[in-house]
């Protein structure tokens, strides 16, 4: 399957500029023949936690998720892309994959939350990464911090999830989280992992782009620089198989013991 | 605490050979200051898991261990060596931590075997990566592909470890072992991370070097090439604690998820 991986910058609370950027990048990456496009945390309303508890009526949400919807069915591409949610006024970061035909497919919610600013606007959400056939694959679906997490990417690996796609919003700073944790998690769980980042500033936070799609054998298969980029990547499950083969370390795990060591 | 860390070439089955390698490390290491002396995965008998099992008498392992706790009493310098263990008739690799005057203080058995030679030779251990208090730092040690799973060094973490020490023997071609997983493993786990390694060819294997020692942040604080070298690193606590209170991946943790998630 050929997956497009959207970094741009986000406008924040500037929901119809935002919906333009992701129309642009998903009529570019239909016609380049990718059958999905991955865009950023938050994308479509932008990355600040405390203004959009401010700011965003949740009941424009159900819109806002319908425009999104409308564009995966006009360009004939399916679409995971990040919003805030809103239930029983518990606020949360999710992620949703619709089709290309515009059907809801999958809904992730965040459960690790990045920093004070996270932690006082959300509430974490509590199931694995959530896992789906999609296009050939078994796709799983992680946010940001998640991926930091070894665990969340072993939980997507055991539910046979052959990619991991992540939408981001990383800073200025961490850099070493796209250059060698990413790669690490893909070589470590033998899937692919995307992580779709924001450039360019938002709110006064500076993020920092270099998106990248490393492979099972976690080399790196794409990676973007610090500007507004679309990525492409042939995503092959064969090559999961490969690396599962070369190394097992899926097959080598001693879960009976990470058990009883209490981790 | 100044960590020293040997990479060399062991000769199969040259003990004597070998712990004249040794024995001149642990003189220089301790000459520069070093309080510690990390050495390869069964360097004193060199890394041939089958030509071991064949032709190395178990009897001989304690005088082995003799001559190990003889140098680092004769040197003033704690030595951290791998050798194999028999305990009745079952083959294990493993680490042993002996102090400046030679007494042993702690002794671990490696959990994750590596490909078939070394699963038809040996049994794993079941233990966690041990961890004991010495030279002011909470040390951890782990043995090669131990760490190269996540497990192994949350398991150290989280029973306090500042630092996991990790003899291995790592062959050519798996080089972003080296370069990405370990500082990986150091930056999610908050510890220090030092992985020693052989270099060159013993009995037809191939082996990286490369050694390398990354902090709590995941940067690569020293770096050997694929040639035989001694690196040093000032191992500090504080560094950890700093690394903790930048980013808490420690604290954010969801571990009650993770055993419902079945890791």
């Amino acid at each position: 399957m050929r997956l497009a991986l959207m970094q741009a910058q986000s406008a924040v609370l500037d929901v119809a500029s935002n919906l333009e950027v992701i129309d642009r990048s998903a009529a570019e990456a239909s016609a380049a023949g990718a059958e999905l496009l991955l865009t950023p945390e938050l994308f479509p309303v932008g990355y600040a936690p405390r203004r959009l508890r401010k700011e965003l009526a949740p009941e424009t949400l159900p819109e806002i998720h319908a425009s999104l919807e409308g564009l995966a069915r006009a360009h004939g591409i399916a679409l995971l892309y990040s919003l805030p949610e809103v239930v029983d006024g518990e606020w949360r970061i999710t992620a949703t994959l619709v089709d290309a035909s515009g059907t809801r497919r999958v809904h992730y919610a965040k459960v690790h939350l990045f920093g004070t600013e996270e932690q006082e606007v959300f509430s974490p959400g509590s199931a694995p990464p959530v896992v789906v056939d999609f296009g050939g694959l078994r796709l799983g679906i992680a946010i940001c911090y998640d991926v930091e997490f070894p665990e969340s990417a072993r939980a997507a690996a055991l539910q046979g999830a052959q990619a991991l796609l992540v939408p981001t919003a990383m800073s200025t700073g961490y850099e070493k989280v796209q250059r060698r944790l990413i790669p690490t998690r893909a070589l470590e769980s033998q899937l692919y992992v995307a992580y779709a980042n924001h450039c360019g500033s938002e709110d006064g936070l500076e993020l920092a782009g270099l998106s990248v799609i490393a492979d099972p054998f976690g080399e790196v298969v794409g990676q973007a620089g610090a500007e507004q980029e679309l990525l492409f990547a042939d995503v092959d499950p064969s090559v999961a198989v490969a690396a599962r083969s070369d190394v097992p370390y899926l097959d080598d795990r001693r879960p009976e013991l990470y058990r009883e060591w209490n981790l």
